[in-house]
């Protein structure tokens, strides 16, 4: 560390303890931060518009894995990947040995993911669909699903069904409920007793008129009936203009039913952007949640999934940049002042609550940050360490595609 | 019946046997219909800009009960009247006389509904306030509503609380919903057996930061746990932009736990229109669920409510044309064909389910309603009879108000 | 006609002249109405999740073409189709020759619509784009479309642009506004004199932070400082949650400078479901705005166009039930009693307003539908008539696709 | 300014250097930063459901003044106060006398607000409303307002409509505009030669179906055919969600019509929160945009006001929080390297533009906040020196109210 480093840190370190913070417990809890990046985040994506094939882009799951390593190599708190089946799976289907080459990399496989999605015979439901032979078909993609978790150590099915209707009366809502409820008790049935079942919800899109797992009160009921080891996944960007999803956390918090978090960032919809660039406040504000129970109960089991995805960003940068985003926001959440907030709610001072909040959300942190990454073995700038490493050079390179795949999505796009 | 009337009528009769609806069976339900008329909808109102007085609106609970009874007379199918405490609180405090004279005007009470938002010392919550001197004010009022409902045989607590923060870390959420639960806890085992406590849900207003019930998923989670007689109030205005009110109705159906409505219409937020006014194609998609239920398991225990107070229209004429347009909406769903609507939903057949559900919301319903009237003693147009009757330059004589009521809202209101 | 729908008939045109409405001024009006079919609209589409590509779908402009001329064959009124270069560029360049296919199909070349999102160029903008290179090939587009336009005989240029930002502070905004107005500049000079310059606005999507041409205001900015040949175009999709879209029309109807619509409908984004399919009431009040300038100012020039792409209806099924809708929403705005209206309207009377407003919406509109169709030659029931016409059949078997083009989006999709 | 405080400030400088920004600069145009404060912020308030009496709200207007005074005494930055009409009208009438109050105060009178919204003739509209009594009689109370103006030196007219409509076809949309055009040009061509009109837009509330001045594009249509003294005042708190404000203002900007801000903040609707409560990274964003055109061509003519009002926080508290919160959030955005940004946006390089803008956003300006406020001769921590002033407990006792006031709005309120 840098003599001025040193110098900028100790001086935040009283000011902390000034302020009743101790400042080791801060650097612990941030040590113990963890998120998952997504395998589907290092490789082209795009919008209904337009896939824009960038260089480098992870062409397979090998490839996804060395990103997803790389990123923890940067940042020390990113030591899983999920993975989206079908997407990741193996040439050869050897699961044993992808958990294997994952662990040679320095990272683990996390949250399991099943796509109900993409095959035609989707198109009307999966889990919900009318018909029985389509719904017995993704329950048997999710039971493979589910072998894989057994295979490579994961402990989280991370269910997102884009199951839903896009006209009124298209089919009946209620059957439909009943419909998934019971396949749903299925895929409850076949986890392994360590895993945990996270039930994503979402208000719209692909489905444009109502969706079978709209908001966090369906996957809420749905969770409660399944039993213990179901519970709720809360994507940032799936929410209607307006939720409090703080609000919800906290509910879902108090319940014991929050299991997750898919982090990322929106403006209008589902816009999977990065974490903290559009509302850095909200995230702030959802970290505060957690740090207070974090207080009163000890480390929570939640998965920390990130979920992005976008265009404009470079993959790998984009990536750390959440992770970067998403770790300073935590420490800010770390430096409320507990103690003089329960005074100032007690005594309904709004004013002063504020005031206690934003202190901490406008202390720079970046002291404590970098110290926090040398503890990890981690350079003090993960993303200006990247630029200069050449490790995107090297992928450019490696990577390059045949001409065929650079067209993206040719057909029949809508304005 | 006119002649001509009679014809229409029998064409009409021709047509739905034709498509396989059994006319006496829609006129049946239709006369069943009920619907209940709130007492403060009969006063004057306002937004938080203005009150605009307007001639004729009731100025206490005995002129309001008249209102309500001559809107029953008028439509046949609100028999009851919901009353709001204490604005409704007679002089003398004798409910079992205010009992008798609803009944000798034609009419019931019907669901009480506490005022928990308007005294100063609700200013930072209710059943949910940090402090316990008030959270136990507030339950005593609820208490004493409890008791009018006995003494007045209401059968519906329909609760609605405005508890929530403006800022963030105003207040600990937590701890706010297990001061809300435990108040519950303590509502929910002092009411009578034979009755229900409705627990409404509004994203937002008056409270601008959280709401301590914010949507269904929250009053569903209080209102399984408290026990059967618990149940949710949808109220129309009370959903974010986007909301599928109809899935969240036949979600909540399933469940068993839609205890009622509050009906209204809004472009916006909580804007308390007429039924139908904005988007008629909502209120039948939501009657559809009915029907398919009643269809299955015969008349619902659901506490149809009108909840609507606006400026724009004179009181009485807006109650008789949300009447009328609930009406004509549940005789719309009535008319879907629901056998070949299943089939086509079968047969994922969006296109054709359409055709099926717009046949029906296209029909003209006219000469079944004048029949309906007809049959149940009403004139067959209840808005022109209104405004052919005279009750409304009778009560303009009537209700003249000091000068100094008239100013409405005279302190700093807000651009 | 039969004897029962003449008997319907007659007894509507009684109904309505009994309500002052000149019934044969109705038919002519309806006989006169227009809408332009979107090529796009007959080929495979999806969401960003996944393409299901349909049986029959079109697979080239020949195909499009013949679609196009069917629907317009069974309803009589959408004679032309709008065409999206370069989906639509014939193989071998010849649009004279298109032109001429067009025409001995019944039908004529519609709008024109660059393509100015696709190309991996555009991923920071096309118009606006900071550098000079990607505006000069956007800009070269756009005059290659309206030669196509000198070509084809087409006089409306409808411009969608996705340039955005989707990151705060990516580019600088009053830069891109000012590279945009050039470049409009340059485009609207380009303009045949006949021809029209149509911008479409749009909130967001694929732009995620900001998008150029955002609302009507910014459109209607850019076309007042072009010139008269310059309007805005309102996609019924592109606006956000609350917007009054009657409102935006009349206004811009005033300001004459409405210069077209996409017609569409949706719940949630720009979903481009079939129109009426989710607020029907909302079509019918863009109708009425349109009824009351033309009783005013005779016809306009509007392009009425629908744009429409989703997979969950059968193509050419899903565009013959818009314009269905359309035509029958328009039909009940007709036959609104606007002297009946504006008495009501000078009175202050809103119980009465809508009474009127609502008596023509609920008016059953078939029987007059039904005449307006067989005097255009076209079948009284255009939907059944397709069903039973063999075209579907014919075209699944002539338009199958290799198997590989069957496999829709395969990359990297994006929870 | 203590050892300390001097230290932080000084390496805060260096770093600033650092950064190629000159503090100088930055200190002197936080010096010239100007926030106007609104009479009625002072003032009790409430939402439509309740009024909470807050003890030591202003009763008048000397009492408004007063606080107003010692808000800029205190900050330094706000030497205006907005008056309302006829809320602020002295019980004499002599507004020259009031004008020598406020500067004997060591404030001016900044905005004259007239309420064309509270009077029962507006119910239906006032300058768009259908009857020429009730225009002529707006016109009238504008005039009046004009009058004050030039009494009183104000040289800005701020003008909200709350006209509009509640239902559908209540009245005609174009009608409505022209009557409003109408006017718009009297009241323009009252103004003094140096006076300027500004233009509020807002979606909804008190009107729910549709608002004559709905949004930026229909105020900016207005004012640009008033003329130049004629722009939009744009209110944070009136948009629809997901509109994007700093777009807007910068395309005002680029216009030439930005005239005015309306600071608060909200998560639904026109909530009236104090600044930067909810989104403090929106704020920061509207003022990077003033903050590169003021590096373009210097200050410019913008009315800086703050319209909040609202329950939980004490007014007085409540508007100094606000202004510091602004006064940090442009002190952030004058802290951006924007010759950096430049770089990154020319290179599309989308990581690095949020680099450099968050890297100021998240710099601690606390110790340059501190000096600025010195220079002004404020206390450093002006929310601290209010509340060991003693002021509050003064103004409580002076303005204890009569029993009758303390009621609030006691009629037919609305769930």
């Amino acid at each position: 560390m840098e003599p001025r480093e040193e110098e900028r840190y100790h001086r935040l370190v009283e000011e902390l303890k000034g302020r009743g913070i101790d400042p080791e417990e801060v650097i612990r809890r941030l040590k113990e931060q963890r998120l998952e990046t997504p395998s589907w985040g290092y490789s082209d994506s795009g919008t209904r518009f337009a896939v824009f094939p960038q260089p480098g882009a992870a062409r397979n799951v090998h490839e996804r894995l060395q990103d997803a390593a790389e990123v923890h190599k940067l940042t020390g708190i990113c030591p899983s990947v999920a993975l989206h089946i079908p997407w990741d799976a193996p040439e050869d289907g050897d699961y044993k040995a992808l958990k294997q080459e994952a662990e040679e990399l320095g990272i683990q496989i996390g949250s399991i993911n099943p796509n109900l999605f993409q095959d035609s015979d989707y198109r009307f439901g999966s889990l919900a669909h009318p018909h029985d032979r389509v719904r017995q078909k993704a329950l048997a993609h999710v039971e493979e699903c589910i072998e894989i978790m057994k295979t490579t150590g994961s402990t989280v099915l991370s269910l997102w069904l884009a199951d839903g209707t896009d006209y009124p009366a298209q089919d009946d809502l209620r059957a439909r409920k009943r419909r998934l409820e019971e396949s749903l008790r299925q895929v409850y049935e076949a986890l392994p007793k360590e895993a945990r079942l996270l039930l994503e919800y979402k208000p719209f899109e692909p489905a444009f008129y109502h969706t079978d797992i709209a908001d966090w009160g369906m996957a809420y009921t749905f969770a409660q009936k399944l039993g213990p080891q179901a519970q709720v996944l809360v994507d940032l960007g799936h929410h209607l203009h307006g939720a409090n999803v703080e609000h919800i956390v906290a509910f879902l918090l108090d319940e014991g039913k929050l299991g997750g978090f898919h982090f990322n960032d929106r403006k209008y919809a589902d816009d999977d952007l990065t974490s903290g660039s559009i509302n850095p406040y909200q995230v702030f504000l959802i970290y505060k949640e957690i740090v207070l129970v974090e207080d009163e109960l000890g480390p929570q089991p939640i998965a920390y999934m990130i979920d992005q995805s976008h265009i404009t960003k470079p993959k790998i940068e984009a990536m750390i940049q959440t992770v970067l985003q998403l770790q300073r926001l935590y420490a800010k959440a770390l430096l409320i002042d507990r103690k003089a907030l329960r005074e100032a709610q007690d005594a309904c001072d709004a004013v002063a609550c504020e005031e206690i909040l934003q202190q901490a959300f406008y202390t720079d942190v970046d002291p404590l940050l970098r110290r926090v990454r040398r503890e990890l073995g981690c350079p003090p700038d993960p993303l200006q360490a990247y630029r200069q490493s050449g490790y995107f050079d090297r992928i450019v390179q490696e990577r390059r595609k045949p001409a065929s795949a650079q067209q993206g999505w040719t057909a029949a796009q809508i304005q």
